[in-house]
């Protein structure tokens, strides 16, 4: 792991011990050995797995040291013995690792309605010191995984000292049942607990709730951040410095390395919102069935609000999203559902849409001008600016195409 | 046509005029010869077509005679030009038939962003007159068609004498660009106009308005109705009336011939009610790509926006629609989509889930209960109920499931 910046004073692993059939890792955890300030933010799904109930009471608390996550189960809609059994195994791991219950982060991905291997979690759970001994971030990056293609892990150092180090599960399909996104974020910066519930709900409201796979918000959705202070370099989050995420340079460009005049909290945030947003592309990249990653910027919109609701619509529209597949310049579509968002005033004069670096001209219908707007959706990665002429505000959304793949993996999975 | 209850002193027509290159019918017209009363609804699309700017004005004054159709070409984001071809078609129109133009509803359904051919379309509306000399009402559905896979008409005959026709254009994919809804339903009963406006917002909303075939909404869609009197008979409604809608029996089972003892009205209105639900059905059934017909009905919900509210998140769900595909008992998914619905209060427990005559055993995860799931998702058509458990009131919703020839038919068409 010599490619990573790995933050001091954390263990990770990840293993397989057996909740998944298959011979792949289902188990990992991350614990930070010296006391932390950790905390999380969750699906807004009505019906959550029984790990965000405890989830949330931890996290409220605002000092997680321990993230433990398994996969092939999510323990959903698996009434009080599924909730049991989580407690059970908070219980376990909080008696091995020597710290209180409230310190422990558990979650599960998975199948739902069927109660987890009580037996083996809970001793799993209760192994935990014996399997912390290394920073395996890798291997705990793959036991989290379920359909994902691809290893999602990064990291960043900051001032050439602190360390940040992310990871995260994407929108794959998970057997049988539905897609699930996991992201957690370890850093040795010293975060003050109201600096980080600030911090983690501002980047996660710009990064991880911002992708859309197909509309559909899974019952375990998590993003979780622990802060240990190891480094002994300081964070201190404002609510005015979420804004220092709206002028994050085009996500391909790099951060400078050093030269932050405003200091070590600026160069923090605006890593983490880096590092945040990579993640997030990895996920909609990785998206089911899904063969191109969308970016989309909704800009000079009145409000983030009217911004975000024409995002949502756009990036989940089926007409969108196949048009994108079939690299079909058919911008009536976006028009469309621009149009859907019926409670808002958007004038059609004031639309303006770029397609990759291609200005639409909404009067050409020239095979040239169709010609030009098919070529920027060819490729792995498109990116379409809708200008709504109503204001100065804007949202970034991600998402990923639809295709036949998606239809295959989600309607012919065998229970 | 004899197999249809054609209502009196109603003229219709279908053609090809060369609209589209094909040469299959694109352009039609009903008109009644009689002074009528005449009304419609429209797409809430915020950027509708041209002839839909028209239309709504007209509709409102409640005396519309004649419809008019081009399939082809959708007169949408085509500016004032666009605008004026309209304007002066309507004027061709109201000419040659000797009506006022608030009489005429044009109505056009095509690729978006191309100026429709103003010379062609302005001519062949001066000849209505001509066109217009027989019943040929299949010929009028076939001219709206466009990439629907069969004629959608149907017809009643109401206390033995007067009769209601009805014809629809289905979510069928539109050369080249998005889907519309047309739906028309011409009656010689006798109704006042604002009976007329009460009648047709109450059966839109219940029927047309509950149709979603991908969850985008085109800019064309139009439902109108009119009512020339010429079968003696009266029609009145009144706001109570729009309950009756929620007594209609199964979709599938067929009303009494006779015998309403509330009279006349009440069978009108629930003739009417059921011939435009057979209509939506059509629409469903005959959805872009789609291979089955999807009913869901939500009950027991506190309000009937409740009850919509969770049938909307349900029906345009890709994970549902996808499992409907493959006939995948995917439980989870339905909950997964109902907890989706983060601003109302559903506890779980109080949830209970119809599939087909299957009721659902939540704690019964037996590959036995799992096959009886799976037996009642084959065939064409599945229904599904979801009792709520927080109310008394409910809500019918229709679609169709997601598959990879959706996929194809949007993403490759080629522009």
């Amino acid at each position: 792991m010599k490619d990573h910046h790995i933050p001091r004073d954390f263990l990770a692993f990840g293993k397989h011990v057996g909740v998944k059939a298959k011979k792949v890792a289902d188990f990992g955890g991350v614990f930070s050995v010296r006391p932390a300030v950790g905390t999380a933010i969750f699906t807004r799904n009505r019906y959550p797995g029984n790990p965000i109930l405890v989830g949330r009471r931890h996290a409220e608390q605002c000092a997680l040291r321990a993230v433990v996550v398994n996969s092939g189960n999510s323990n959903v809609a698996t009434g009080d013995e599924g909730l049991q059994i989580v407690e059970d195994c908070v219980r376990s791991a909080a008696s091995s690792l020597g710290i209180p219950p409230a310190s422990v982060l558990p979650c599960s991905t998975g199948v739902i309605g069927r109660l987890p291997p009580r037996d083996l979690l809970v001793s799993e759970y209760g192994r935990l010191k014996e399997h912390l001994v290394g920073d395996e971030f890798e291997d705990f990056a793959r036991a989290i995984m379920t359909t994902d293609t691809f290893v999602k892990l990064v990291s960043a150092e900051v001032d050439g000292h602190a360390r940040i180090l992310g990871t995260a599960k994407g929108a794959g399909m998970i057997e049988p049942m539905m897609a699930t996104m996991l992201a957690f974020v370890f850093t040795d910066a010293h975060v003050a607990p109201e600096d980080l519930k600030r911090l983690v709900k501002s980047i996660g409201d710009r990064t991880f709730n911002r992708v859309s796979i197909d509309g559909d918000t899974s019952t375990s959705d998590t993003f979780a951040m622990i802060a240990n202070g190891a480094s002994g370099k300081e964070v201190r989050f404002s609510a005015a410095d979420a804004l220092l995420y709206d002028t994050l340079p085009d996500p391909l460009s790099e951060l400078p390395d050093s030269g932050f005049p405003d200091g070590f909290s600026r160069e923090f945030i605006l890593k983490l919102g880096q590092l945040c947003r990579d993640l997030t592309r990895m996920i909609a990249r990785d998206g089911e069935g899904g063969s191109k990653l969308i970016e989309l910027k909704i800009s000079a919109a009145l409000s983030r609000e009217q911004a975000l609701k024409v995002g949502r619509e756009l990036i989940n529209s089926p007409l969108f999203k196949t048009a994108v597949r079939g690299a079909d310049p058919n911008w009536g579509r976006i028009i469309m559902a621009i149009g859907n968002v019926a409670d808002e005033v958007i004038p059609f004069e004031g639309l303006s849409i770029r397609i990759g670096k291609h200005l639409l001209d909404m009067k050409d219908n020239s095979s040239v001008e169709l010609g030009r707007l098919a070529e920027e959706l060819k490729g792995p990665e498109v990116f379409f600016e809708i200008a709504l002429g109503t204001g100065t505000a804007q949202e970034i959304l991600w998402g990923c195409d639809l295709t036949e793949e998606y239809v295959r993996v989600n309607a012919y999975y065998t229970t």
